[in-house]
């Protein structure tokens, strides 16, 4: 972090306490010099979990011990460590991961298989496991419950700006409190851009219910979202719900009773996702694609996600360039049901290609207007059916090879 | 262009004449002012035709044109513009293009639908069809068998120099020629085929043949190279045998007589892609990645194809980074079978990493020097299976932000 915040950086918001969590952060020197770099949470016993991971092939260590503790449903801590990513590590990985559990899980009185575990940087570097062990006993005995912030600081690497979310929901007329955390990509010379969540409720959820809802959430946030195209080895969402409010029980699957709440709970995931990518490497602009009238909503966010990723796009937008001609393009590629003659492109509202060719005349001012402000809206109809989908991206600028080809730090 | 050519051009081949086509190229002021941007082939009767076009589900009005043409299996004449895609531009773009081959027809003493066009430049801009006709009649009347460069210059956009290649092949001990010339620089990831390039020979072979040795040819060369990712509307790839040759008839669906034949086309496509990645948008270093090891060829051209296309490789290799972790990142998003523990990747013919970890003591000094290169090697083993592919890019730096924030192409 070189102090230059990004232009489209929110501020961070109030993060109440939230009850059956408590979390703080400290300066293990893992990698990091004067920053926290290593961040613990402690959860109630009671607590469920649910989790979505990246989908690379080659995830990193932190990634396959979470997925295996998650078969227990159940969660007591989470140790996050920055600077180092622990991907390609071999066995060397694989021990860490274990050796940090047991520690945290001896500080938790719990099972290892109850701590979860997440660390972001520098791939292929064995992590001092030693200097987290040493720090972890301090930071244990100085967790509190408005620790929030601090926990959001820790797991920065090359982000710009700590990034998090509170919601109130309610259940059976009961108001509990939903917290999340996020980190994800950055300036100066990162090795990746990585994706951690961490979301906890004091609500009582089954984990059955609790995953259907997380999964449902991520679908039409984190994962509408795209900086580079690139999928990171450690993306991880993870939620906990603590169970210490009291309200009506919610049923192993969920259901109505679950009906405020889960939107809730998407609308803070959607908040952290696009926090995410105001922090996209070298982003100048935030871009909205909205997809209407494709064959399915499946076809429309593959559509959204193409128009996202396309480079030329991406750079037109950068240069402040409304050009619909590579929307057309990156709407064409995605290998979606489209039809060219039924085809429209809107920027900033204003309709410039429909029916398979330009709007006659239309009105350039205001398009030229909007183009020059922090958020670029794009909207494309298919004019073929009902499906719809929304997807989020940041403009491709200088900035991204500034940070991407200057050699690692 | 700004004059300012690529790093990585290569110098035009001699292109000597070949029976059965005369061609050149003209100013007919479409776009550009003080250069050639109108360009005809004549073609001998008798001549066959083979073509691949873009996967793009927006494509240009030519390419249309071309799929119809190509049912009769004849080929007369062809006519590029250049400035101008003749893209999203409805009714009006159809009427261009048939106009067009009518006008061509009626000099070369043909039917319209013997006549190929292709466009490439700007989209959505309708194409003034009267410009172009009426350069058409002198261009026809200067028509020469030594026009091959001038046609090669002609074609061009964005690209920085002009590409063309040549080979002699052998049909049942005859020799016969091949030329080709092909145009691009930005908005390349040929998905079935390229931008624009024109292959023709004296050989006399029957449409079918023709048709299965073109793909075949093309799915290992231009649909292994990108660029930017961007599968452009208007890729065309046109093969055009005259005929002029005399030596054993090959039959309707070619065999063991074409084999020499089919190495050399091969060949000479693979040449042509190669000098279009060479022009890439902002390219300082050729990219070629091995893959094998994969469980299929196909699962090889995948992975191959997503390293080739991540911006987060391509940047590093811009900073002369041998960043292995990206690459590892970028093979298990690839979304194909890949296991962490059994992969290993080298760059520039050292392993730096192996079965799931970094190799211990590399000699880093190879690689680094390697990387200062103009043309980087990165190779990777899955150790799964026997499948393997090769592809090519370009790496990604500030001259492609450059060329595509501000011009409008």
């Amino acid at each position: 972090m070189d102090g230059k915040t990004s232009p489209l950086a929110v501020k961070l918001p109030e993060l109440p306490p939230l009850a059956g969590v408590r979390l703080g952060a400290a300066e293990a020197g893992i990698r990091y010099r004067n920053r926290t770099d290593l961040v613990m949470l402690e959860l109630a016993a009671g607590t469920t979990v649910a989790g979505v991971f990246t989908s690379n092939r080659c995830p990193g260590a932190p990634v396959d011990w979470c997925r295996a503790a998650l078969r227990g449903g159940q969660a007591r801590a989470v140790v996050v460590n920055a600077g180092n990513a622990n991907v390609f590590t071999g066995r060397a990985g694989r021990e860490t991961c274990a050796v940090t559990a047991a520690a945290a899980a001896r500080l938790a009185g719990c099972a290892a298989e109850q701590v979860f575990v997440a660390s972001t940087g520098v791939i292929g570097e064995v992590l001092p496991v030693d200097r987290l062990t040493a720090a972890l006993p301090a930071l244990h005995a100085g967790l509190r419950a408005d620790g929030w912030e601090a926990a959001a600081r820790g797991i920065m690497t090359t982000d710009t700006f700590p990034k998090a979310a509170s919601r109130v929901a309610k259940i059976g007329g009961v108001a509990v409190r939903i917290n999340g955390i996020a980190k994800g990509s950055g300036m100066i010379a990162p090795d990746m851009a990585t994706m951690l969540c961490f979301i906890a409720t004091d609500a009582k959820i089954p984990a059955p219910a609790l995953d259907r809802m997380l999964r449902k959430g991520v679908d039409t946030s984190f994962n509408c979202t795209t900086v580079d195209s690139d999928t990171s080895t450690s993306d991880t969402v993870l939620l906990f719900a603590t169970g210490q409010a009291v309200h009506p029980e919610v049923p192993e699957q969920g259901g109505p009773l679950l009906r405020d709440f889960g939107a809730k709970l998407h609308d803070l995931l959607r908040d952290l996702a696009l926090q995410v990518i105001r922090d996209g490497e070298g982003a100048s602009k935030l871009v909205q694609i909205d997809v209407t009238g494709a064959t399915s909503a499946r076809s429309a966010k593959r559509i959204a996600m193409a128009v996202a990723n396309s480079p030329l796009v991406k750079t037109a937008i950068a240069g402040e360039d409304a050009n619909w001609g590579r929307i057309v393009m990156a709407v064409g590629k995605a290998g979606e049901p489209a039809d060219r003659d039924k085809l429209s492109v809107a920027v900033g509202g204003i309709w410039m290609a429909k029916d398979g060719g330009v709007v006659p005349g239309y009105d350039e001012t205001p398009v030229v207007a909007h183009m020059k402000g922090r958020e670029i809206r794009i909207a494309v109809d298919l004019g073929l059916g009902r499906g719809k989908a929304t997807a989020w991206t940041c403009d491709l600028t200088h900035g991204y090879i500034d940070i991407n080809g200057s050699y690692r730090s």
